[in-house]
């Protein structure tokens, strides 16, 4: 089908609004000149809000996973012991990263259909003091599964005594789509991607840090440049980044905090918990198996696995190509074995009726049993009763 | 003065030609899907005719400090010796640089108005067998001088026997403005940003590596991920990044790409010693002092000093306020001392009369004497007999 509208369904990039698109088109501004530090000191402090910390935010040109690699190189000196939890492709990248920079990493490899179980990590905490850093995935796009990251960070008091360990948490697919209220709940970093529940493209990257991170910074013996957040903290000062920012990026970025804020927060994190209960229904409804069960269920992308007479990979490509419905198929191991639906960002329940009945009609096309418009009555239900 | 048209005649980032802006604005889509890749595959090709190397270009998401660091990170060792050219604030980032991932750094700081004499690398290069890189600056944006980068890869040569060391190169502020092809001139890396020559709004970074480069980032120890050439290498022979690119600045360099080409990058190089003979012969007859001599003139960027009766920061706020034109100030050391005339990327001579023009005006409401277009009919001069 040709069309410009976006039926980007996979978790992330995902779509751009209009307006934010329009933003990225203004003239590009020198980046040390008045206008652009107004404009910088402005996002640093609207992000704070979108992190809910008094710490600091550290906006970084380059991918999540440069925000990842910052969180790492900063927070960690060679030769510390730190603990991954990994439920997933995303949890195996901070191992990787900790890794190459000479960690002591110590995996904890958790069922790929669940979260981790605080109860577990206050376990492990307590056999282990030298632990000085967590590493958590709030929302692991790889299967859908979310976290509990409120427990897992309580789940260092357990122990009478509270661990001296950082937790740190890649909420690249998750913020601004679902609660991570950093201060509160006592994480320590965050880190995050432009082009997912923010709306912006693809480009920039942010760091969040509270206080004993921020107290870390100095002390860590990792070798680093592009990526050391001192230099970043000290230009932030001045309202200005280190290097050359990706300049028209912030200026999408401005322009998606005013949408984000215009919604609010909590709206925000409601609609994408509308967006995963109706394709939820929808697909149980069509008689698919669902990765996770309700409990760890993600409000930004749900994982689908395929079933008998259902081949992952040929239904995606006519999906995509018949219905121009981009779904995003499984990582790694889970290649072929599930296809997952995103639900981020500029989306709303009018965009998951269109992706149902690209799935029912793909089903269909594909010689697997299905009653049209199933999925959609189901997911129309749960919208009907939504307050 | 309130306008859209932009006089941003600045060393970078430089002004984004609309139909390139346009092509920004394309909906995100897959950056692992067939699209993306083809597109990914066809403009990393044609960057290669940019940096005229049979070698492999590889796309960074991150500023052109980005594309330098992944040059060090993956082509030296810690405790390796280097030797790094300082001539400007850009020479000494390399330095930085190498320090930070443990390399032994060798600073050769030479006269700041002059490029580095290649007789003077090849007595150093003879008497150190092991230097493993020398890291040089092609356009030090910082004075608007550009090295003999010909003659600092032959003069590896002079000694009878090819000494070792590789040549890496940045030409964040010059590559697609003036010449250096890569393998021609046997350079063995070169690193450059989207947001000079190259006319796309900044975000995007390039290194290209030779054969012997190439070989070395299997052997060389550095801890490094984000930045790990070996990740894109590998994503690229399939078309695609490692982590999620900037999807929409690829869409506007396709479109530079595609403006380059049509003008031809020879015709690039003219148009920009053009400006640059214009600029300064107008600064001249204006009777301010310019920064360096002929022979090591950059095509790019022109440094201005400041006169007796001319005070260059209240001038420069004066010629922006007041007229719309942004010139750069110096950096670092040379703050106050020069302002700096960018002329790169999407410009031509009818924006170097505009410049001159304003700094004509600036000159005359700051008080010191100037005739009104005195620099403006030297510029013309040029001009009218340039062949």
């Amino acid at each position: 089908m040709q069309s410009e509208q976006q039926h980007l369904r996979i978790p992330g990039p995902t779509p751009v609004p209009p307006r934010v698109m329009r933003a990225a088109t203004r003239p590009v501004v020198n980046h040390r000149g008045a206008g652009f530090r107004e404009l910088y000191k402005q996002v640093t402090a609207q992000l704070k809000g979108v992190f809910q910390t008094q710490g600091e935010v550290m906006l970084i040109t380059g991918s999540g996973t440069a925000a990842m690699e910052a969180a790492v190189v900063n927070l960690v000196s060679p030769g510390e012991k730190v603990l991954v939890l990994v439920g997933g492709k995303f949890g195996e990248r901070w191992g990787q990263i900790a890794r190459a920079y000479g960690a002591e990493v110590i995996e904890w490899h958790y069922d790929w259909r669940q979260g981790a179980e605080p109860e577990e990590l206050a376990r492990r905490l307590a056999a282990d003091p030298d632990i000085v850093a967590v590493f958590a995935t709030h929302n692991e796009s790889s299967t859908g599964v979310m976290n509990d990251i409120e427990g897992l960070s309580r789940a260092r008091e357990l122990s009478g005594q509270r661990h001296r360990a950082l937790l740190i948490v890649d909420s690249v697919s998750a913020l601004g789509g679902a609660p991570l209220p950093m201060d509160a709940w006592g994480v320590d970093a965050v880190v995050t991607g432009s082009q997912k529940c923010l709306m912006v493209p693809p480009g920039l990257s942010f760091v969040a840090l509270g206080q004993a991170a921020l107290d870390r910074l100095e002390r860590v013996t990792t070798g680093r440049y592009y990526l050391d957040l001192r230099a970043y903290r000290k230009a932030a000062a001045a309202g200005e980044s280190p290097y050359t920012p990706a300049v028209t990026l912030v200026f999408a970025l401005e322009e998606a905090l005013a949408m984000l804020a215009e919604e609010g927060l909590e709206n925000s994190f409601a609609r994408h918990r509308l967006m995963r209960d109706m394709v939820r229904a929808g697909i149980r409804a069509l008689g698919l198996p669902l990765w996770t069960g309700e409990r760890w269920a993600s409000p930004t992308v749900t994982a689908v696995e395929g079933a008998p007479g259902l081949e992952v990979e040929p239904f995606r490509k006519l999906v995509r190509e018949r219905f121009g419905v981009e779904l995003a198929g499984g990582q790694g191991e889970m290649k072929g074995r599930v296809f997952r639906i995103g639900h981020m960002g500029y989306a709303g329940p009018f965009d998951m009726i269109a992706a149902l009945a690209a799935i029912e009609q793909g089903l269909a096309a594909s010689g697997f049993p299905v009653k049209l418009g199933a999925g959609i009555a189901a997911a129309q239900e749960v919208w009907a009763q939504w307050k």
